[in-house]
């Protein structure tokens, strides 16, 4: 039995709510559990130097967790020189993940900042980003169409994130806190909605593990990012933001 | 008549939540408008060091906003080198006005951290979140006197603050980021609920302005606080918290 | 009576030399009793990003302490990461006092930078860093106007500053470093010479205050700061500067 | 055809150097073709903060690159505000992955700094850092053995590491820069010679990738593996270290 | 002819004013020609961690220039990442030179600062701050002297430095920053009372020098040393402070 | 007798390999006995701001030290704030030295990036790096040349530099981290190969030194820098670069 009484294959409740903002051109506000990610999507018309005149464009994203996000006060990233390693790896994750589902091509010559401010962590707060920054991208994204300054979203699918590890020996999906700081190996799967992988970053610094048992934890993650997926659709659903078929391959 | 149609002496419609955080010894969440605050309190059984072995304890505050808290997107501090001084005017001035309604000796060698991160900047935010932030910390002391670490709240009044300014000649109450930005004279006021005054920061970059002009800023910001210590004590006792007539001098 | 036998609105010995620095398009060295700022201006033909183009000028200030201005030595800022939070605010508050006094499209897209450095520090250094940096600004726009680079000075009042204090429930005007710090109110009063404010910065961290004592402070900081408009006036009349009667309001 | 005339499978001429390095205790010059990468190991007694009396030891790595290891120069992070995030990934891994091997209690209450300075980086810095270091460090922890500072080496096997990756649609081993830069997918494994995983990266920001493909690169790095671990035995032998075959699992 | 109408082998007018601070345990102000650097020492009672324990004292200097020292304003070094390498060479060599005369046993555990602030900077102000840090150094001994914390001053001799160069092949005693700036070579030599050499820097970046020029170079400086021990010793002496002959060696 | 029994005027054994780096334009890996200084030099087609338009080009220098160098670990410049003055003193000299020798002008508006990273710090690295840089200058110029980009190399002279030292009164050539560390003087001389000084920096921050101990050490130098000339163009000579005598002055 799992600390707050799930099944091993359970997620926890979700909750995504768009609009949470009302200056940025896409926002989501994602709770998993006790994990709450606040997601803003900020369209910018210009992009990094590396790609001025080349016609593409650009998605990328920050990530910053509040002092008190978690159980004891941290300190702010901007008292320290630079920022950290782990933030750094968070938000290059991000931003990877969702330019693999987007043509910049298409997207034309503009930025599209996603900034994912984490007020309460209790594990998977960087898989809660992407699920969420994903919605706040197709908002924006959305918005320019309605605009009329791109003609249809340059998205090729959905992309959800979700953890999966072992602990004590079992395989267990989406980890809270207290699971994550026990388990023997820990795993973020990234996956399109056309049951591709997008990135797999899998670490047994506590314990190795087997080839099977890699494949036992991506087979659940697997089964997690199922729902994630019908979650992001009802989610945009819900502001009426319907998206085609070849996106959502329902 | 006001850009959003208020009368000159009307705050805007007011909401604070408590509890928004589940982590933290106290936390508030306020809503002006279309400003939003998120204030957290976090004890720590330690004092800087300038404290140490005097049996005081330390009231401090920090100050941030999110990138996607205005109109168009901000750089994260953590990205400059250092805090921008804007930042620590405010965190200096919520930090003082806190400390002014505290009785240090009381509190003992502790700290209590208030950490203020803005949601949505539309004018005001650093004295909604002045307004907040004494909520919060009324929740974490409040917690100590229920564990039996304080024997009784270390509070000697409310505290809350708000703006006024100078617009078109007109003396306004409670400034949007319009006419704040607009204005020719800036005041923020912060008071204690036995109307003494904590702090007075009046400006006038775009103008000077005479004794009589001040006189009546102060009077309608005086009008102002009132209807938050209101505001301050109801959303205490929605969580079961009264405070004894001698701080809030109802 | 007071720790230097002064009376209660006395302001300390007071001396303002023009032409301190032989670089520098105005300079002037001020001292009110121990407290010396050495001030410079200078002239550079090139505005902020966000005046390019608007046909307006900039004035700002810098304000840095030597190491050895204090009774203890303190450590230079260059070795902190970022500059702290106090020095800011007073660079910020001289900026602000200075532009209100100037008619920056009068000026032209040309910047004058104030630099204030506090040779000796004995409480005030913040007011009388305004009250001498005015005297360096005239001192560099007058030699504008000698080079036929501006057609009249674009100064529209004197501008000077002067703290007053509440010290064992006494008011108190020019307060030296010991009654500072034993203040229980301190308040910074910025005014032109036509008798308006500009900037009133009061703050009780250590007690409470009264509207009343607050209109006490202000009149008494109105009767100090009539001697330094005079002192102005004759520091620069001894350079052969003479202000026109719309400037100095006599 | 490969870049380099080599198979699909086959690994770039390898070479590594003990005692590269005379101050350190331990020392490995790795060179992957083009890529060479100069690790040392450095024995401390004392561990961070978090380790103190919990009698348990600590293995972390850095990782650089010199200004002129690649086709053009590149500067020199001290001259940037912090470490850049690619960096900090990577510095992260390498200590994850030896800490994986290493019994840290026996090691006891001692700090273990694996440096990987890159001096010339023709793709797969990282992996080559991670097998050359964990050479380094067998060499620093035998030197604790022969100086009876340590009972037995504290090491569970040995760890090595290499690149895979899809490119043309056809899985190869040991990506040289060419390659890296045009390839779909791009997977860095870290094996244990116990044939288990410690961290599998796989990343398709140019393409998604399938169960199946990511199937084929594992069992191609697994491949790649095995021929690395017997380079390490044969380095440390050629300098008389002879491994117990509970580590080795020959 | 010089282009200030000197004689190669005569220095500029000299002024070295005592106890320009009121607050330092000792200070100078020298004026040499346009230059000029304010100097002070202090006296702390503890000494950097390498010391600790073993006995001996510290003497280590801070050197700066105002931004407007130079004919056009310079940014603050507190606003670049790191201090310049400039400054840094300088405050190192004013530390050496001053400690090369200093008995550091003798001083016993406390640290001297000399925190030397260059008003205005007309050439030679690393040469000027030497000569003027020396005499705030013994002003500060002599205080300790005076209320018995030392028994005698723990100092081996004068020290001074000046500056000699070659420009248009000539030889040129104390260069003004007309000459520096088109100086073949450029050299600061440091000497104590005694006629020995403490530091020589020479350097011939815009042509190289033989031999013979050296030497007639150093000997132009060690004249000019002369006069300059000379002006230390009767700056003190109008202070009422007399050294012994083994320190003036006259 | 020295430490590793060489004679006073005796040099360490020396090694200087040309082409240690397959992707800078010039490269050399010098070893002086255990100090072993790994030089690269890098064609830009640019100059700093200073230069554009000048026709003229410029040459600088980097310096730093691996980690493990030295004796006990250092940490990484990039950890700290700022590039340490010692680094900073070094890659100042080594630029300005190699700049002695360059005819500015006739290279053009290029940069030649030196970078010296110390593998192995025995005493003399920056010497050591002097000596090196010059001679992967004059790979990366002669690559020029043969490209035809240069009508011939725009080299004045050959340009090496040495230590010297007082030891226990006695003059030695060439010091050692040990002698180096209990030197009473210790000089730098950098000279070229018309036997002209480029730069002499002596200091006795340890004891003071006579006129005659002075020259007696540049005597020595000289001997020293006249074997370490033979020694580049020998090193030159093995891969076909044969220089004028102009430059060589044999």
């Amino acid at each position: 039995m799992r600390v707050d009484q799930r099944a091993p294959s359970e997620l926890r409740p979700l909750k995504l709510e768009i609009g949470s903002n009302i200056y940025a051109e896409g926002s989501a506000l994602i709770s998993c559990g006790d994990t709450k990610v606040y997601c803003t999507a900020s369209v910018e018309e210009r992009v990094p130097a590396f790609l001025k005149g080349t016609g593409s464009g650009w998605v990328t994203a920050e990530y910053d967790m509040l002092p008190r996000a978690t159980q004891t006060r941290n300190q702010r990233e901007r008292q320290r020189n630079g920022i950290s390693g782990r933030t750094q790896e968070i938000q290059r994750l991000i931003g990877r993940s969702l330019r693999a589902v987007c043509n910049l091509e298409a997207l034309g010559e503009r930025s599209i900042y996603l900034d994912c401010d984490v007020l309460q962590a209790d594990g998977g707060t960087r898989t809660a980003a992407i699920t969420a920054s994903w919605v706040a991208l197709i908002c924006a994204l959305n918005g320019l169409v309605r605009e009329r300054r791109l003609r249809q979203l340059p998205i090729l699918s959905q992309a959800a994130a979700v953890s999966v590890g072992l602990v004590n020996n079992q395989v267990l999906l989406d980890l809270c806190y207290v699971e994550d700081s026990s388990a023997q190996v820990d795993m973020n799967v990234v996956m399109n909605s056309h049951a591709e992988l997008i990135e797999v970053q899998g670490c047994g610094e506590r314990s190795t593990f087997s080839r099977q048992q890699m494949n036992a934890m991506i087979d659940l993650a697997e089964k997690g990012l199922g729902e994630l997926f019908v979650l992001q659709r009802e989610a945009l659903a819900s502001h009426s933001i319907y998206l085609p078929k070849q996106i959502t391959h329902e």
